[in-house]
């Protein structure tokens, strides 16, 4: 099964291939993908797909060299080489110390350099303070891998980051993969091989950080690896995902992110994951400027825009969380828990006052708790009170649970067709009720496929029915706070509804030009903004409308276009240099004779001459006044490139921020989902029961300009179309003004 | 100190007032407050001050009756009796068993009746069914307090609160105070005597929920008093918050409130512990409408609007909390801690990516943390490497924490004069390094008055340093989440904040009716809604502005009035039964001449006649143009009656529903702070360069408005100043249209 086939390494950075050497989790599709693809390249010249990494030798590696191995009592080195023995040991890898001068380290023989190393190693671990110049050595020795500890690097500024750039292409020269510089030993650390189950696969970009999920196996939850990339001068967490994404073992793939090396290769390892259906939960640093900086300066890595790294992340299905308590316990339950038979949610307590507070908490957190059928709270009241409420929130008043009717109504909870998960909050141990409850509920979860989950809410921790009852079953998901609970549940449906209609948008992403494209690069002028005239053109070449309109340079021109066009006209001052026009007085709107327009020309002139203001001509445009204004845009960001945005337009959109942004490539849903994003998104569903707009053409036009920054890529610095207006339903969308920069 | 004066009991239920029974916290103003002001009420006949009931003989009585009392095996009421007899031996009360028909109970000497009772005891407990015929004898028995536990009452429908309030009006009858029905024992549980230090008083309508904060005992936090208010036929939950806010031991008041029986005396009790300083940290459950109906049916209470109780709760400095966790972080934080010398924090680390997280979520949820000085940075370098972070969080790299200069980087950072927080989070047990950090920080936090807060991230929590070290200190925090953290000790930072600068609202409500209120009067019609010119009256009579316009009933009218207005005018269609005006074509704006003004008229009162509408006739009003639409309004609240709102105003208001309410009375502070919540509040400061508004004006009329709601109280269902026009900085703000619905 995990066949040892070691691929060749290309050295395009942008599309690194090593051949998969396993079969991978969903086997047989990742396994045509990976070969029909390779190397494939989108309309922008990005990758469309990334293969996966062979990482089995870097986890369990045969052999491995320890490059600057040490037994010398007090030295840092000592302690990671007697760690290294040890987990070697484990893992039935051969160790072999590397030392210029010592005869043996630790009892074991040592080799003086790489090249004398008794056999052909898989692994080689760099305890040396500048790993540079051991490269060539290793690659020499064909080492498959390295790790390299040392820091210093770009996490401690320039200097370091020029450091680190040669060391990575060093790496890329060499063939060989490397982890780090500036990481740790993470990676070597013990495993429980006592749990079953889906595991865990966890990566961190700071081993601190990733403390608390490695412990989750004192709870008896199962960890596979742990990648920590440190500052990814060669593998990334991208490689990891996608590696851990193949992996039959792992279950869930939890992450703490500082920042990302590449946004193209971490969007390529999510829709991997995604195909695979294996659900990646992360902690991304970065929500705030503050954040940014200090991970910036921690890793040296960029966090890029978070609303846009919040975006790419749902995109493809990650699960970001805030905390490293809902990063475990979000991880754990993902990775566990089958794929749910229903979306109802039933929560189920022995207080009503429980049932009450943790269905408000639920249900204003999305969550579906679907009112029982009238059948089902009959069979309920055969064990329950009837004044109690058995509805949803199932309230048993207590008493039952302390005898046989306890586990009835649990089975008959999960019974129902409609439920898929059953949540019982105990906000306290009471022993009497609590131990018997614990003990039904765990029974309950083993007799079925569906998820239970318990909140055990005492401060403690210490009591028998959770460290042994709950903590002992790996069917039942234990929470201690409601709010984790609803979290991780929430996660769990949502995974599970994405996964089972994901289509990959890099299947679908556009490879070649459109005949849109050539008209558009004819209009671009590099370093300029374009005028409003010309910045329309490009968006009448890839098929957005825009008004009739007509660029003139005299007065007389501009009552000959107004005919054309047909009055009322607007007219406007145009030139590449022109914002804010309406402030400035450089528009007139509603002109409807030839005096008007005639006028106007002069009086636009006149402005644009006393402020100074080069013109390019006049705009006389057709007038379009009733719709709902909106904006479309593209802006470049650090990390992912192109961006698409839509908006509120009009004046209130720059004081009300409500927008929503995708990294291209997207489908059609994700475009519509974008509307539904929008605090005002009732505007577009008629105001005062007005008619609903033309959402089609909406969603027409950001797919367009999306195809506009595909194809012109980084060329296109900034598009903002500013108000689209969108007509009435079957009516179209017209981009009434346009900003267009080019790079 | 604990004085035993009993005062006179009234029966007035809006204002019952119970003589203060001993010196209270802020003991010389509020006794002031008490004697000066005992039924006073404002201009809305609602109290302006509820005393303080005297609840120390029910905590803490000298006698105990038993009603029902039983000591055979198997009957519920054996275990309540059992469990009552150890309460009352462990806190040296004389307990009294009655039953009609038994000579004694668990060997105590049983009375048949309440009237044969060997003495007048403190408190009764009914362990009957109904508790009715039991509260005429208790009263001639002159019992003080008394619990009833029996269920069945408003929590099940409308025959039990039809019960209820007859059991409600015979306590009142009674003079004697009642918790329950439907209530608990969680009164009489075992308090820990062994813990020093202020402590947390809980409140509940649930004693399962409860039981979180409860157990906070067996992590070291004490508890004082815990009242489950269950149905609060008598005494509520602001009973309790007034009583426990004077109790000196009392640090700070934790709830779990599912409704409230009465807004106005819960602002009352939140209003005294807001003079007394006492923080009072609750979970409201209501957030949706689920929540809400789930709450009802357990307690037979409303919820009330939730923005609304969220708005009230923020006004008094009550702190809303979601989850039962939070509760507890969050009430052994406020319980605890001193107050802070400063409001910077300083988050502490032995890890850079800790740090980094732990910030970034901080400067999200609003904490302040300052850049150390370079003086205060050079300092923490001589024992901390210098490519480490020290500006604030402190990475020590980890090392330090090892050896002496651990606990030196803890006392540099707190001698700090801007750091009122050190926060050091711990991601995970790991003892060379955290068991030494943990005793530093414990030894470093008895040294000084600053907050010294710790995250034990462990998702175990059984390890020495935090079950030991960390827990047996009282001086530092510990928590056991990064979020929990940060939510208490924003809400610290935002007590100490709030109560050093509260002035209580109450002593500023106006008692006697304004020169405008007569005006006003005039102007209303029962059960009605007024026209746009009466409800612009309405307006004028609390002086604010509207614009110069005449109610006209003929063309020539509509003329003569223009000319008197002064052109360009408004023209609108008046009448008592119209909304949506704009969209019917019932509003003409922007006409110039007696001409447009004459066509209007003629146009307007067609529509009308066609639309089959009442008009009283058509306005002809001065045109505002240049300014930021707002909205002012009134709404009534089924729990804290008139409220007053501001918003956004315009067609879009009622798209992004971008508003803020607050329950009157309250201060400017309150009116300005609104505009604060605004997402669109930087339409204030001027749109794309342009001048800000009036401010100051906005603030006016939101202050008038609430002084008309308060004086028409009930009567003004409802009023809508929308658009209010705020113009330019200086220039006022003018109501462009209102709607006023009479009850």
């Amino acid at each position: 099964m995990l066949g040892s086939t070691h691929g060749t390494l290309t050295t395009d950075f942008r599309a690194r291939v090593v051949a998969c050497g396993e079969e991978p989790h969903a086997a047989v599709h990742s396994m045509t993908v990976a070969a029909a693809t390779e190397g494939v390249l989108d309309v922008s010249g990005r990758p469309l797909y990334a293969a996966v990494p062979d990482l089995d030798r870097f986890f369990r590696p045969g052999s491995v060299a320890v490059i600057g191995a040490s037994d010398t009592e007090g030295r840092p080195n000592t302690g990671i080489t007697r760690q290294l023995i040890r987990w070697a040991e484990r893992v039935g890898a051969r160790l072999y110390p590397v030392h210029p001068t010592r005869k043996s380290v630790f009892g074991l023989a040592c080799s003086p350099s790489v090249a004398e190393l008794p056999e052909q190693v898989d692994l080689a671990v760099l305890l040396v303070g500048d790993p540079l110049p051991v490269i060539e050595e290793l690659a020499q020795a064909k080492v498959r891998f390295a790790v390299a500890f040392a820091s210093g690097f770009a996490e401690t500024g320039e200097e370091g980051a020029a450091a680190q750039a040669r060391l990575a292409a060093a790496v890329e020269r060499s063939g060989l993969r490397l982890l780090g510089p500036n990481t740790n030993l993470n990676a070597f650390e013990e495993f429980r091989d006592d749990l079953d189950g889906p595991a865990i696969a966890l990566i961190t970009q700071s081993g601190h950080q990733g403390r608390p999920v490695y412990t989750l196996q004192e709870l008896g939850v199962r960890l596979s690896h742990w990648a920590p990339t440190g500052n990814e001068a060669d593998l990334e967490t991208a490689d990891f995902i996608s590696y851990f994404s193949q992996r039959p073992e792992v279950g869930a793939i939890a992450c703490y992110v500082e920042g990302l090396k590449d946004g193209r290769s971490f969007l390529l390892a999510a829709d991997r994951a995604a195909r695979a259906g294996v659900p990646v939960v992360a902690v991304k640093v970065g929500r705030t400027e503050t954040g940014a900086r200090m991970a910036a300066s921690h890793t040296g890595k960029l966090t890029g825009a978070d609303q846009v790294v919040d975006a790419a992340m749902r995109q493809f299905g990650v699960i970001r969380v805030d905390g490293l308590d809902e990063l475990q316990d979000t991880a754990a339950l993902l990775a566990r828990a089958r794929k749910p038979q229903a979306e109802g949610v039933v929560v189920y307590s022995i207080s009503g006052g429980t049932g009450a507070h943790f269905s408000d908490l639920a249900t204003g957190a999305g969550l579906n708790l679907p009112t029982l059928s009238e059948a089902k709270q009959r069979e309920l009241h055969e064990w329950i009170p009837d004044y109690l409420n058995v509805a949803n929130p199932v309230d048993n008043g207590g008493h039952p649970v302390g005898d046989w009717r306890g586990r009835k109504i649990i089975d008959a909870i999960l019974a129902d067709p409609d439920v898929g998960v059953l949540i019982c909050p105990i906000t306290g141990p009471f022993p009497p009720m609590s131990d018997k409850l614990a003990q039904d509920l765990v029974d309950a979860a083993e007799s079925t496929d569906k998820l239970v989950c318990v909140v055990w809410g005492s401060p403690v921790g210490t009591e028998e029915a959770y460290r042994t009852t709950l903590l002992g079953s790996s069917r039942v998901a234990t929470f201690r706070t409601f709010g984790n609970c609803i979290t991780a549940v929430k996660a769990y449906l949502d995974h599970h509804r994405f996964a089972a209609s994901y289509r990959s948008p890099f299947d679908e992403a556009p490879r070649t030009p459109s005949p849109s494209f050539r008209k558009a690069q004819a209009l671009m002028r590099p370093g300029r903004q374009l005028s409003e005239h010309a910045a329309k053109q490009l968006l009448r070449a890839y098929g957005i409308r825009v008004p009739r309109e007509q660029l003139v340079t005299s007065a007389a021109a501009s009552v000959r276009a107004a005919a054309l066009v047909g009055y009322p006209v607007v007219m406007k001052a145009s030139g590449s240099r022109l914002a804010h026009k309406t402030e400035l007085g450089l528009v007139k709107v509603g002109l409807t004779s030839a005096s008007q327009v005639r006028d106007a020309y002069r009086e636009l002139t006149d402005i644009a001459r006393f402020e100074g203001i080069e013109l390019d001509g006049i705009l006389v445009c057709q007038m379009v006044e009733r719709g709902v204004e909106m904006m479309v845009g593209v802006t470049q960001d650090a990390l992912f490139g192109p961006t698409v945005t839509v908006g509120l337009g009009g004046v209130l959109v720059e004081v009300l921020h409500d927008a929503a942004v995708r990294v291209p490539p997207f489908g059609e849903d994700q475009a519509r989902s974008m509307l539904g994003e929008l605090r005002g998104r009732a505007l577009l569903e008629g105001v005062r029961g007005g008619p609903p707009v033309d959402v089609d053409a909406l969603v027409e036009v950001v797919l367009r300009v999306q195809r506009m920054a595909l194809e012109l890529g980084d060329d296109l610095a900034e598009l903002d179309i500013n108000p689209l207006m969108v007509l009435g339903r079957g009516q179209g969308a017209v981009a009434l003004d346009a900003l267009a920069v080019c790079r």
